[in-house]
């Protein structure tokens, strides 16, 4: 089934129906990774019913699949025992993951309700610290002892609880001390002899990384050379665990997302766009907004140093820098964040309702504040306290106007069958620098022609 | 090994090697990735002699490692017989990159050279569109009818030759016409009952590519249910090949690395900036350049339309827009570029000569042409004669000074072992914007001092 709007549909279909039983089965029928997407897009207190229809099973990975903002907010109106279990039958570094969610608070608690050896393994595994390897991997691998044969290998397979291990396809040759001495795959296993023993049929030249590792380095090293699995060694190399490859995927989607955000001036982590509140979207954008325009008044001040000789500088002209920076920075804003949302498939051309309101009031705050520092600002570099009011009312407005060019276009790109991308922030930024100078200056001309403003000529 | 300088200094040695012998043992040691890596940073006599010193194996799979532009270079001084041969023993979707970059002259002739059966399947995969699944698939994977047990499917894994299949990790179900029922894995087969026949032991709900589909999309739903391959169906469900992780890893740092360079204001492909020649450089990002120069104007005449009313506006800043604009653009792309090349370690720390050298090149000719173009343009819109001089020597320095600002920046944050991705564009732009205001002012006060240059008071 493709993923999107349909299986919103079937989401909404099945809290409809009367019948729990049909409502579950038609639920069970679903993918997490669907019903998650699904979930995100629901009113708050349909995402804890959904939740509650789903299988125990099902609901965990549910959980795992949801950006980090609502799974928060979701544990929190699920019972300890629940989560609990939940920890319990998740993936070790899932299970990591769902611990982060939770917070510290609730931590402790719910360690001393789940088996201990497990307890053990993800006390063992929290040392590491955070976006380290060590975090990441799983100590679930298939190990093997250098004399012993292939037949056995077989057996031990054949015989190990299926949950034993997250993946079998490589089988590591450890020695008693637990050193890495090298790797074979299934495969090879199956084409050896029965009689052949492990260190016979391994290649001992591995890629490998260590625990304390950044998993963004060892994901990218996974993809050069095109693996699905590396070990993970300690200091000593001996063997603590693998770390998989749809872990590594998960890790690289999100720094790249962080470092494309970061390029367009947007701090925060690589979570889901729509998973993310209207505050959060504020937060991530305002810090380097106001960063960047306290720089821009140092543009303004070159005017000023040049505008005072030979070159006469219309005061109004001397905040052109900071209303043009505004705009450029909050399209740019804009245009990244959801063109990356776009290209990940997390925001849909259904979703453009939703989009648009959010980053209207988002702009609105943004421009509030903005406008409000600006007239500030020109008040205390002694500028006419009239001109300050025009400067502190053309700010909101560029703003919005920025924010409205800057995610209209890549969503009617995309609508079109345009790469998003190539509405690109250099172009918002232009485009918006022109049509936020005609507000700025038909602002400006109206005060003037009203009486309010007076320029000096 | 970890990848890097170290490999490269193993390749010079090895060329330093009076013994052909010793020098191949050398290099036989290494990765194929590690050898591409250390060959696009050699000087242009060396690469072919690596790539002769080299196995036939290991030079086929360094070829395909190579960028684009590297590769076809290569190949161009290779003999027939030797690329036909490379053709031959690389997985086909390898050897379908390789025919891309040897271009369509050469194209038949190798066809005609390699075994009828291997021209067959690649000319039934260039039939797909390029950037479809099905051309990025290989026929090679392993099926099973339903009704086979899991002791005859054994047999066959077992019989069949080693290169038979790109991946054994899952078995795929197939119907006498071809139809996908279900898929199991080896892990699966391994405990089952011997005598379980396959359409038992199979799951019958699998996530599906369709030949014609996109690649990047593709590649995007394996990621989201965390796959590592998909099988490949045609319009009637009919099953035709598998699209691999690898595969599928590769595609999406393409297309990813493709939109972070666009919303950079960049265009072109996904290949590894440091295998670019710098005349690609220059054209990757003159185009956008010169149209957001255009666009520029339009502010200028916003400035033009209101300057002519009330508000007196100086002809000296009627180019404020446009300057401030060429330096924010060559910023932005510069840092885009270099930061994302730093993230998937396509550039290191060692090549930062190398990088300054190319940027401070191509940012030479950006500046000239824009610096011509923006002298045409004052000029024909009734620019005094020499304020149109200064702007056209504004434009070079602004962008020269931008594009060394843009390169430093990201290279000094990971130097420092910060994210270069925080040398966000925005605020380069912002860096640039004051700055280069500077350089055109302290241009045009130059001119009034010396008397070249009159402004109106």
């Amino acid at each position: 089934m493709p993923p999107g709007t349909e299986v919103k549909d079937l989401v909404s279909q099945a809290l409809s129906l009367d019948s729990q039983d049909e409502a579950k089965e038609l639920l069970d029928d679903l993918r997490p990774e669907d019903i998650a997407d699904a979930i995100v897009r629901l009113e708050e207190e349909e995402k804890v019913q959904v939740l509650n229809l789903l299988s125990e099973a099902t609901g965990a990975q549910v959980l795992i699949e949801l950006p980090t903002a609502e799974s928060k907010a979701l544990i929190e109106q699920l019972p300890d025992a629940v989560v609990a279990w939940y920890l319990d039958i998740l993936p070790m570094d899932d299970a990591l993951d769902l611990l982060e969610d939770i917070g510290e608070e609730r931590y402790n608690d719910l360690l001393n309700m789940i088996p201990e050896e497990d307890a053990r393994e993800i006390q063992r595994l929290l040392r590491y610290s955070e976006g380290s390897v060590g975090r990441m991997m799983t100590e679930r691998f298939f190990e093997s002892f250098p004399e012993q044969t292939m037949d056995s290998l077989l057996g031990d397979l054949r015989g190990a609880p299926i949950e034993k291990y997250e993946t079998v396809n490589d089988i590591y040759v450890l020695d008693n001390r637990r050193h890495l001495l090298g790797v074979f795959s299934l495969r090879k296993l199956l084409r050896a002899a029965p009689s052949a023993v492990a260190e016979e049929v391994m290649n001992d030249d591995v890629v490998v990384a260590q625990a304390n590792d950044k998993a963004e380095d060892a994901a990218r090293r996974m993809a050069r050379y095109g693996l699905y699995a590396l070990p993970v060694l300690d200091e000593r190399g001996r063997m603590l665990g693998i770390f998989t490859g749809d872990d590594a995927q998960t890790v690289l989607r999100e720094e790249d997302t962080r470092d494309v955000l970061a390029l367009g001036g947007v701090t925060g982590s690589g979570d889901s766009y729509i998973g993310l509140r209207w505050y959060q979207l504020y937060q991530r954008r305002i810090y380097w907004l106001l960063g960047l325009f306290v720089a821009e008044f140092g543009t303004g001040m070159v005017m000023r140093h040049y505008g005072q000789g030979e070159l006469q500088i219309n005061p109004l002209l001397l905040f052109l820098p900071l209303l043009i920076g505004a705009g450029g920075n909050v399209g740019a804003q804009v245009t990244t964040t959801i063109t990356r949302a776009l290209a990940l498939d997390e925001v849909r051309l259904s979703d453009w309702r939703r989009v648009m309101g959010r980053e209207l009031l988002v702009a609105s705050l943004i421009g509030l504040t903005l406008g409000f520092v600006g007239y500030l600002r020109a008040l205390l570099w002694g500028t006419d306290p009239r001109l300050s009011v025009i400067v502190g009312l053309a700010l909101p407005l560029i703003v919005i106007w920025a924010a409205t060019v800057g995610s209209v276009l890549p969503i009617g790109a995309k609508r079109m069958g345009i790469d998003p991308a190539v509405m690109s922030a250099p172009f918002i930024s232009t485009f918006v620098d022109a049509t936020g100078l005609v507000i700025y200056f038909q602002l400006a001309r109206t005060a003037v022609e009203m009486g309010f403003l007076v320029l000096p000529r």
